[in-house]
């Protein structure tokens, strides 16, 4: 279903030759309308790939008529040439479609400092045009794949609308996004800054608290297309719940997709003086290298989230931490709690909790184990 | 030779039958004067062993008679009872030697979260006391180590007097200090004050740059002791270089000993716009563990290295950064430079240069590569 569950949408995923093993590599989503509102969320990473410079400036007009993507090269660090690239790119499957280049994002995802091979990658968008369906969602969504084990995607209908989507990422996951490319589409008939504030009020406390390692991409792109085909206009507060749970569950299916990752795990973090706090706390100790191979151990090592939590400049007294994994309560009071032997660790997900006793504020971080499999993964070939 | 080098103290190294295994784990560093100024710099870690926050206090006074240092349990984490277990030990120290326990510092490592066997401790203390010699120095170096698989002792000579000392620490190295014990000692004549101010110039450019897994430890200690038994009293500037010297090199046997690295990796950062810039720049590149993984793949990958550059708030254009690896201008003006098939990296040594072009300082971190290894030691027992 993915992004042709909304009416208005048709999409196509094919095998362009971009990558050389010969899988899919190359996706488009056109928007049939009748309306073409869009809002966009970009990597906070300063050094941003062409794509994203691109899009950026497709979406400050509020617009979008196509988003073209594609797996198989990252396009940045590719200077000028790089740009070009993206911008012929657009004007290429705007001419595919008859639409203007200016409505037309881009998104890339691989090699960071490889320019794309242009010879296959337009005949490719030709040909992707030529095969653009109704039911073509979930080729799009397998065409964007890189280290992906599955292809991701999630829907939520509504009374009359519906938000549908896709994602692509299993490494690089961290706040500010990264390498994560998500195109959400809905049929409900809503304005780009009611869009903009549903999209980012979601990616917030979804995408923005799933941790894979700590590692920023040059290329996160978050997309929100509305054809407005449904004819209805949700209750804000409505829609915006219906984004969030479509991001949310798109989230959890990336951190599940984690590379080499063996546990899931929630890091819950309560009892905050504030949100910020309880998001700085919850980052420190989802990316601990340390605390990530003790669960991967299956080792309920608390000192090592004790030792995460008195890195960060939230508010807290170190004798009044309490810590919590898969509900046994092990550190209490900054010491030593209930027996870590109780701890049952061997299912995939884990759950720690640390209650700052400092105030009311929460938040949950989502990371994974760190693994020899995510070493062999990173450092056998490049990506 | 380590903390016995330079003249007026003795120590001592045992096994006092607190690491279950039956290795050494007590060692005590004795100051025989006729001098006993002190100065100690300790980790930035708000969660804080006891052992570090009885030790502060001592610090305080500016003066050190004995150092006691046990391996085989933190005394991290451990509440009221924690912090008696360390004032029992500076007490039963101060006996044994006929000084006052306010002159005793102590020095915990090993696991969080656990109370010391103060039944093993305690006699350990008098037996350690009943073998001080002056020829002690590398006993005390090997009864500090945990996962270290060497021990660690440095020294510099210079006209009349000495600087040594001795370091433990695989793991857990991090900016602040990560848990690494280190005592260096001096026979030199010089008062608290400017020891603390060698002490921390030192520190600041040695151990807070070397960053193994990014993860900051509840114990770190480095404690330099002076005897003033030379009689000679340096230059300052003179005293303070050497301090650096004997830092510097603990520091490069810290990494090199890292846990399960097969590389040891320095990011140097030039071009920066001020010194804070390039070692927020290299910290965030040291900590990549993308990268990490490439470079234990003996892959150039300089693309991450971009990527961690521009999570940083420092001062640069993403369209000027130069990286070299191992010698060869890999990235040039943000994009691709030389051919990375050049870049020879079959050496345990990997040499980064980003060059941020905003500016003319520099700073240099050590880390060392992610490896399978670090994730089996940090997983397959607690630690």
């Amino acid at each position: 279903m993915s992004v042709t569950a909304a009416k208005g949408f048709r999409a196509a995923g094919i095998a362009a030759g971009i990558k050389q093993n010969g899988n899919p590599d190359l996706a488009l989503v056109v928007n049939d309308g009748p309306r073409r509102a869009a809002a966009g969320v970009f990597t906070s990473n300063r050094v941003k790939a062409a794509p994203v410079l691109w899009s950026e400036q497709v979406l400050a007009g509020g617009q979008v008529s196509a988003v073209v993507l594609n797996s198989g090269g990252a396009n940045a660090c590719t200077g000028p040439k790089g740009f070009q690239d993206t911008h012929a790119t657009a004007e290429r499957t705007a001419g595919a479609l008859g639409r203007g280049a200016i409505e037309v994002a881009v998104c890339s995802t691989g090699l960071i400092g490889v320019l794309l091979p242009m010879d296959k990658l337009l005949p490719g968008v030709d040909a992707a045009a030529g095969q653009l369906s109704e039911h073509g969602g979930e080729k799009a969504a397998i065409a964007i794949k890189t280290t992906d084990t599955v292809h991701k995607t999630s829907v939520v209908t509504r009374d009359g609308w519906t938000v549908g989507g896709m994602a692509k990422g299993a490494g690089m996951l961290a706040p500010g996004l990264a390498t994560m490319l998500v195109v959400l589409t809905t049929d409900a008939a809503v304005d780009a800054e009611p869009l903009d504030r549903a999209l980012r009020a979601a990616t917030r406390v979804t995408f923005d608290r799933v941790d894979s390692d700590g590692c920023m991409s040059t290329n996160d792109t978050v997309l929100l297309l509305a054809s407005g085909s449904s004819g209805v206009t949700p209750d804000e507060a409505e829609f915006a719940e219906a984004v969030r749970a479509v991001c949310d569950d798109l989230g959890q299916q990336l951190i599940r997709d984690a590379e080499g990752a063996s546990k899931d795990i929630k890091v819950e973090i309560r009892g905050a003086a504030t949100e910020d706090d309880a998001v700085e706390v919850g980052r420190s100790v989802a990316r601990n290298n340390l605390l990530k191979c003790a669960i991967h151990g299956e080792d309920p090592n608390w000192g090592r989230v004790l030792s995460a939590i008195g890195t960060t400049r939230a508010a807290f007294e170190p004798d009044r931490l309490n810590v919590a994994i898969n509900g046994v309560w092990v550190c209490k009071n900054g010491g030593v709690g209930e027996d870590r032997e109780k701890v049952d660790m061997r299912y995939r997900e884990v759950h720690i909790v640390a209650d700052l006793a400092a105030g009311t504020e929460t938040a949950t971080i989502w990371t994974n184990d760190l693994t020899a499999d995510y070493v062999h993964e990173n450092s056998a070939y490049s990506s």
